[in-house]
């Protein structure tokens, strides 16, 4: 595995792996992989000839009281896992070099960022697409994975690659959970053993949910309500917010008629964990 | 030459011409082509293994009181212009498939864009960086070649593509003006007879700044001063900005010290004209 931090030569090779007619598959990380991440590597490697995984930690995308410092990183273990994945290259390029002085463009996806997580945290997506943007130009890829834990990222992603005509397709792999159903995210170690303990209420209130739409429930508000339910057995959970929207553009909805996504952001403590469910799927915890 | 409407194919023939190992040298324009825009052409068509020229009136630069809809417009004309150029691809799309419904991607360069033209026309540069992203994902140019005329449109652009990691070089040459000393432009076709036989009043006023800095005077203020007796001279003209600004950051200065611009914005009618001088470069007029 070639391990590169200079953009310009992570251009370079990118070119010349183009040249030679091979297509590019791209997983953009900010390390601390799981299998989450892994899983998307996997199907990158299996449709790529030649597969890139990006590791920054982004600080345009936290804002001035996040988490940036402590995020967690290990490039050692990461390093190792995706050598086990016989990645071909990875890219892990220094925040000076992407971000230099004087840098002030803004690359932005307007409407689909107010609500849920854009709401809470209103730098959090310019700050992706403004560096997705940047790798995109630097690993030239034909199609690049994501996580669906991140929902409204996926799609704000979608968007902007559609808007820019970026020419690059989009995957929007499964959520990958713990065994008790916990979605894998690097920030669950931040998170105390009874919270931890206690996390998975949020998967059980996506289930619950999921269960009354089985049941032929399309009430929005009370698809919502079966959420807060479940949510309140857990007495350290605090909500950020809990909706049932439509799949595509994250607009409110009153009736389920169109595939529609239930999304939910809740904090443990200082640590904020998101879930989401396509209503409909399968989901049994 | 062919011609293209489609981005797709678009995109299709770019790829294609890079498989091959070919260099692509773009110029973007919005038609009514003139002197100006040829030298562009004939530079990228010398640089370059496949030349594309775009024509595409750009609805997100205009204001809404602006004149998008009498911006000249004569597609035969400028067709035949770029086949005696021996231009290989005319990509001429239609604004529906530039901007889908939905729309909701921004392209923004802060700073650099909040002042002069930037002033005066707020909405005009986020426009411009918006179209040249898109267009420069579909044409895949190693080299893009712009006119000096719009000279801040010029660093605006550079700087999106250095801080957007786009590897693609940014040309910029020098105006090319009638006999009279006019810097060509699509709109001159808007000045009345008299406005017309005034115009030159710009690059007059330009040359006066640019004599008394060869005679060594360094004070801004005294160089912008010079430009406004000049321009006093002709009744028609309403200036909107006069400025001397540090070559690169367009940054107001006071003493020239490091290379310095004079740029200039006046309105004959409803017909607003601009020019610009790099002091101490040749300008006689």
């Amino acid at each position: 595995m070639q391990i590169v931090s200079s953009p310009e030569e992570m251009r370079r090779i990118a070119q010349q792996v183009r040249q030679e007619g091979k297509t590019i598959g791209f997983v953009p990380t900010m390390g601390y992989l799981h299998e989450g991440h892994l899983s998307l590597v996997q199907k990158a490697k299996k449709a790529s000839d030649f597969t890139v995984v990006s590791l920054f930690v982004n600080p345009t995308q936290f804002g001035p009281q996040e988490d940036l410092d402590r995020y967690p990183r290990d490039f050692h273990r990461d390093r190792e896992l995706l050598e086990n994945e016989s990645v071909d290259l990875l890219f892990a390029p220094e925040k000076s070099a992407l971000y230099p002085e004087g840098f002030s463009t803004v690359v932005r996806v307007e409407g689909l960022t107010d609500r849920l997580c854009g709401q809470s945290r209103p730098w959090h997506f310019g700050g992706v697409t403004l560096i997705v943007c940047k790798l995109f130009h630097l690993v030239q890829p034909q199609a690049a994975w994501f996580g669906q834990k991140d929902y409204q990222q996926c799609q704000v992603i979608r968007r902007m690659v559609r808007d820019l005509d970026f020419g690059i397709q989009i995957h929007v792999c499964p959520i990958i959970r713990e065994n008790d159903g916990l979605a894998m995210s690097s920030r669950n170690r931040y998170l105390q053993p009874e919270e931890r303990k206690q996390a998975p209420v949020l998967v059980r209130s996506l289930a619950a949910a999921n269960q009354l739409f089985l049941e032929d429930e399309r009430s929005a508000a009370r698809l919502v309500s079966a959420i807060h339910s479940t949510l309140a057995r857990s007495p350290e959970a605090r909500i950020d917010y809990v909706e049932v929207v439509d799949a595509e553009s994250l607009e409110p909805i009153e009736t389920v008629v169109d595939p529609a996504v239930a999304v939910i952001a809740v904090y443990f403590g200082q640590t904020r964990l998101i879930d989401n469910h396509i209503l409909g799927e399968d989901l049994s915890y």
